[in-house]
């Protein structure tokens, strides 16, 4: 330890994050501070209520009512916005702190998202300040430094995963259980595993939010949310959860990025993905970050996404990264080196597809299905007919690699079908 | 990308992890040198053979046949150190690079698990120096910094993993054909998977240099390789994967390094661990390295543990945190913070066993084994006799949590019984 003065904490926000992190600094003071080479203090913080108990003493610690005010105040080196939204009073807080020169540690994956290009560009203009996300994705995951530091050698070709815990723990539960999504979706509320407006996680975009994140790091290119292609889980079924087992699959939300011949793709979306792949084989609440590269071929980090004590871990890594003077720039390159983002550049979507079709239960409504896949190019690689269930008979086609815009094509043709009792279903096949 | 100079690397070994950094550091120049905010110059290497073609033109750089003199070349501002080996001529290498102020980079873990406490000291005391060793540790999974910066706010419970590829590849071979330890080894030799003297690798010494290195970062404390308790993989017999298949389970060399009670243990050998665990799960050359904290429960990291790209991953990685500052002391912490290497403490080993015993087939026999378990409070989970091959029952067993040393004085007083045809084998139950 040298004999510096402490490094100098304000904490903005005291919910699970918050309160866990300034639990951390507080109990475990000179572990952490022996990790960051340097004495760390906790000195003023913002809450919205005083006199909740947060099973740490607070007596001396400065309070603050006004984020931005803590931010901007010459008593901290280093302020941590756990407040979170996309806008507001988070965004004029790190605004503030990275305008008067301050690193900022956030766990704001909203805010990088939307605004991350304008505050990396501040962070790196602004002598003295810089930007530390790693609670921004995937929880206690070290996905950030994964990418930005330990893969800075290779050229990244893909990076993909299961994002959102939430939704992982809906698809679990409505494959081991048969339930229906709302019913899950129901429980997992109850349960406290699923905000009251559940929109962010199952429909998709906090996942699609750390994607473009960690496209921004991998493929050197400013952050790119508008241009995340996102569908949630919400239209997920049983029937194609049963019909993905059936053939050695699991339908996992996955968000994927990828760097193609035609540019970077940022698609988050249900997929089928084998049982026993990285990403297949992960279960319930815990979040899965594949990294794909030429140097090192594969490496996946899986781990809790979310929760006080794991988004806390990756709060404290960042402090300790500031307190030994380990600031790259926000997204692994300068701000200038980055490549522009792509303005509504359609990439294309090739792959193997899953497909459930109703039908009506009478002759030749096979081979109509068949050939209307046909006409579109499509090729079928597995077709088959289950029991039929009400009036209908469902049938799951596994098709070769074929282009999503075949598919969609293919789909409007079988709707129209007189035979069609229901919109045909299609979904990415990911073999890994 | 600043003006300033280029940070003008030296490397010493050009087999392949030297020359897929080599041609990483040649034809990616500029993608690298992005991610290290500076240029990025090879400058002069040392090879044995300057005619070997390694696809890199070699012309403009210089030559050295000292790695010594290379190391202390006033040209370059960073070594690394790919030669290999704990002692000889890696080590003085290493030692006059670090004397000379210059940052190392290295792959050996050997060298890091024999003399790591007096080169993290001497890469301390040096102005210039230090020491970083990602490749050291699982290859191109970015483990070593995962553990020393991205958990750093953790109070590190457990540090776990797959450490050795050749094991764990021969054992996945003999699970998958049924074939004997020697038979699947000559093929694993055939094959480069294994070395012509597989000692290191199947003795388990290999990762237990690996884990050495783990736990001295994740206790922060001396680095302590003789306090490694060491078993490697040449006794696992066919009959122990079967039945510990039959039983839901995988036999896997793990290494394991925990704090307990009476201090840290090191292990190192083969365990019982059940498939669908996270180190279960893994097959083949693949390495995992589990990680538990207070803070973060526990991640999981996966990927290639070796081979030229993954390595130079990591290699690469180390070099652009050179470039970016990022020296953190060598195992995290100061060295005068870190605690001293336990000598010959002997830590209880508790938990549940695995034991095979081979009976001659007649009444009461099952029961002398009971009595024998039972005389040394070995209490008994599950029991299960199999067909008997030859003149011999096998039995196996799961014991309740139990001590080692209780099931070392039980395999005793087994082996001592008129019936027993075979010396009992014991291993370690670990269910994740």
């Amino acid at each position: 330890m040298t004999g510096e003065e402490p490094l100098k904490i304000g904490i903005a926000g005291l919910g699970t994050v918050g309160s866990a992190t300034l639990g951390y600094l507080m109990h475990e003071n000179a572990r952490i501070a022996a990790r960051a080479g340097r004495a760390l203090k906790v000195d003023a913080i913002v809450a919205r209520d005083r006199t909740k108990d947060r099973g740490v003493d607070t007596a001396g610690l400065r309070w603050f009512d006004d984020p931005v005010a803590l931010a901007k105040d010459d008593g901290i080196d280093i302020f941590l916005e756990l407040i979170g939204g996309a806008d507001g009073v988070a965004k004029a807080a790190v605004e503030a702190a990275l305008t008067a020169g301050k690193p900022v540690v956030t766990a704001n994956k909203a805010l990088l998202a939307h605004h991350g290009a304008a505050l990396s560009k501040l962070a790196e203009e602004t002598p003295g300040a810089s930007l530390h996300y790693e609670a921004a994705v995937a929880g206690g995951i070290p996905a950030v430094k994964a990418l930005r530091e330990g893969l800075a050698g290779n050229g990244v070709t893909r990076v993909s995963g299961i994002l959102n815990g939430t939704c992982n723990y809906i698809l679990t539960e409505m494959e081991e259980t048969g339930a229906a999504f709302a019913d899950v979706l129901l429980d997992a509320q109850k349960l406290g595993y699923a905000e009251t407006d559940p929109t962010a996680d199952v429909g998709g975009f906090d996942a699609a939010h750390k994607l473009a994140i960690m496209a921004a790091i991998a493929f050197g290119r400013q952050i790119d949310f508008a241009g995340v292609e996102i569908e949630g889980i919400e239209n997920v079924s049983s029937e194609d959860i049963v019909a993905a087992g059936d053939m050695g699959y699991r339908i996992r939300l996955l968000g994927m990025a990828e760097r193609t011949a035609e540019g970077v793709s940022q698609r988050l979306r249900p997929c089928l993905t084998p049982i026993d792949s990285p990403l297949g084989a992960i279960e319930g609440v815990t979040n899965a970050v594949m990294l794909e590269g030429d140097a090192i071929g594969t490496t996946v980090l899986t781990g809790p996404g979310a929760g006080g004590g794991p988004t806390a871990s990756a709060v404290l890594a960042d402090i300790v990264d500031v307190a030994r003077g380990n600031t790259p720039p926000t997204f692994g390159i300068a701000c200038n080196d980055l490549a522009p983002a792509r303005s509504g550049l359609s990439i294309r979507d090739e792959g193997a597809f899953y497909l459930r079709v109703a039908l009506e239960d009478r002759p030749g409504t096979l081979a109509e299905v068949a050939a209307a896949l046909g006409e579109e190019g499509v090729s079928i690689h597995r077709m088959r007919q289950h029991e039929h269930t009400g009036n209908a008979a469902p049938v799951t086609i596994v098709t070769h690699t074929c282009d999503l815009a075949a598919i969609e094509k293919a789909k409007t043709r079988i709707a129209a079908l007189p035979a069609s009792v229901a919109p045909p279903v299609a979904m990415r096949i990911v073999e890994s």
